[in-house]
């Protein structure tokens, strides 16, 4: 497998190697992943995640494994446990979908399958641009942006999705301010996509989730875009839990509420949000600070398509 | 002064003492309160909390100098300071006047004076009795209560206003399940009101302040009672921040949405919610854990007349 390198996960010298994202933003530790089995380990405990970069580091762990000799039998166990990792993100199975085809395709012909792992790292990190542009576009002068958990370079194999939007927007000199939602339980948004909006020179706030309505009220908010998980056929998006508040607070103050999501967030198999599976994770990750261990922990929640302004894919604007 | 005793403050055996809350549900710490000042620090780190009961706080703090010889002066110095511990609950400026109009009235007579304290704290624990009952009446069997802070014993001299209620309807037979906001940055819904809760056997589940709306959406939630820091003539309310989104939310969803607070809570001086100062927090409450310093922290949001159903006073509903 070739050198490649995004700014989470990468192949050099041979290595597969992931940024634990858990670890951030205290510590940059780059972890290398030896089996399939690993990376479905560091997927589910979120040192690797983002709807499409679980998706591409799936398929580069396949490919490794199978650089490394692995059975056909071995190969399909594998791609199986992967793609089971996490239940909401459908460009995980679609990721994992793709190299089983390449596999019957190539009739096993390993370089020709590795090659298809490369394609998906390289075209994910092509969607991204081909997002960033069209979703800068909707961006005004002067624009106050919120964003919600993650959706950047962390995210993805390229500058991210709706993060990406923000960043090109301001790379263009648009003068723009991004306010971030922590994003509890696991603060991606305090911890990560802070962190990335540091690192771009970005201009912007930190919030609690649960500031965003009275900042909305105020009017220094004029334009939402989040990341998904998985689109269904109606227009209903899965995203991190809290998106769908920030939707409902986005229609109250007649904000614009953009999703920003590459084509392999698309689900044609699922007819509305209604099907889409809402992982539960550990009360844990609730629970630590508290005073109880009864807790909901849903990690997902589905934002029906009217509640949505537009959906910005890298084809097209739904 | 005479022995005093609730959840979070008591005077027994010739001492002030009062629960230091941000150390709560890990220890449950009493701090003795030697001087006004102390209690000035004690509030502003959020140790003694809840408008009712900063202002309860404040006035045995008064009425404790004075019993130690306090002059004229010393007293009204002190109340002064009590007065700008915090800006937005307006329980707290009501109390300090109070003790202020006593020592006028009762000529700087002592005992006069410390029994107005007395009645603060009395009267207190007598009008969450009052809005525990009346807000009761409005909660179905079965119902499925949301809450946010921590509005309840620990934030008063009695049972307390939003959370006395959902404490009374359980006691009440009624059959509800109580859900609570963790309520970032400081945990109060998470650290406080689910101890509470789990004091008093009420079955109940703890979210993320961002779950809300996804709870709601699932037809989980069947009535909102929070309490207040300050009511406007119009009746605007300013409450812990996150209360004015839960607000929209419960509009939205078409959930009743309650404010509990004592007519101590209501301030004839404040025209609208527009003339209530939020106070903003250390940056630091937010951006512990983040990877940024830059931060909005408000401490409290206004939500309009219009978004709230009712206003449980201890008097009657508004």
């Amino acid at each position: 497998m070739k050198s490649l390198s995004s700014m989470a996960l990468k192949h050099e010298s041979g290595q597969l190697l992931v940024l634990d994202q858990t670890k951030l933003p205290a510590e940059e530790a780059w972890v290398h992943c030896q089996c399939p089995e690993e990376m479905v380990a560091l997927i589910q405990k979120l040192a690797v995640r983002g709807a499409p970069l679980i998706g591409v580091a799936a398929a580069l762990a396949l490919a490794k494994q199978l650089e490394g000799g692995a059975s056909e039998q071995e190969f399909f166990a594998a791609a199986s446990k992967l793609r089971a990792a996490r239940p909401t993100a459908v460009n995980l199975m679609a990721a994992v979908d793709r190299m089983l085809t390449a596999f019957s395709r190539f009739e096993g012909h390993k370089e020709q399958v590795v090659r298809e792992a490369e394609k998906i790292f390289e075209e994910d990190a092509a969607l991204c641009e081909a997002m960033a542009e069209r979703g800068a576009r909707l961006v005004q002068p002067g624009d106050q942006l919120l964003t919600h958990c993650n959706a950047g370079g962390l995210a993805t194999a390229g500058i991210g999705t709706a993060l990406g939007v923000i960043i090109r927007a301001h790379q263009q000199g648009k003068n723009i301010h991004a306010y971030v939602d922590e994003t509890r339980p696991l603060l991606q948004g305090a911890r990560l996509t802070a962190w990335e909006l540091k690192k771009h020179g970005v201009p912007h706030t930190l919030i609690c989730d649960n500031m965003a309505g009275f900042l909305m009220s105020q009017g220094k908010v004029t334009r939402i875009f989040v990341g998904a998980d998985r689109i269904a056929v109606n227009g209903d998006a899965a995203n991190k839990i809290g998106t769908y508040s920030l939707a409902v607070l986005a229609k109250h103050h007649q904000v614009p509420f953009h999703v920003v999501a590459p084509r392999t967030t698309y689900d044609p198999s699922c007819p509305s949000g209604k099907e889409i599976p809402i992982e539960q994770r550990a009360k844990e990750e609730v629970s630590r600070h508290a005073a109880t261990e009864s807790v909901w922990n849903p990690a997902f929640d589905v934002t029906p398509r009217a509640l949505i302004t537009s959906i910005v894919f890298d084809d097209g604007i739904a």
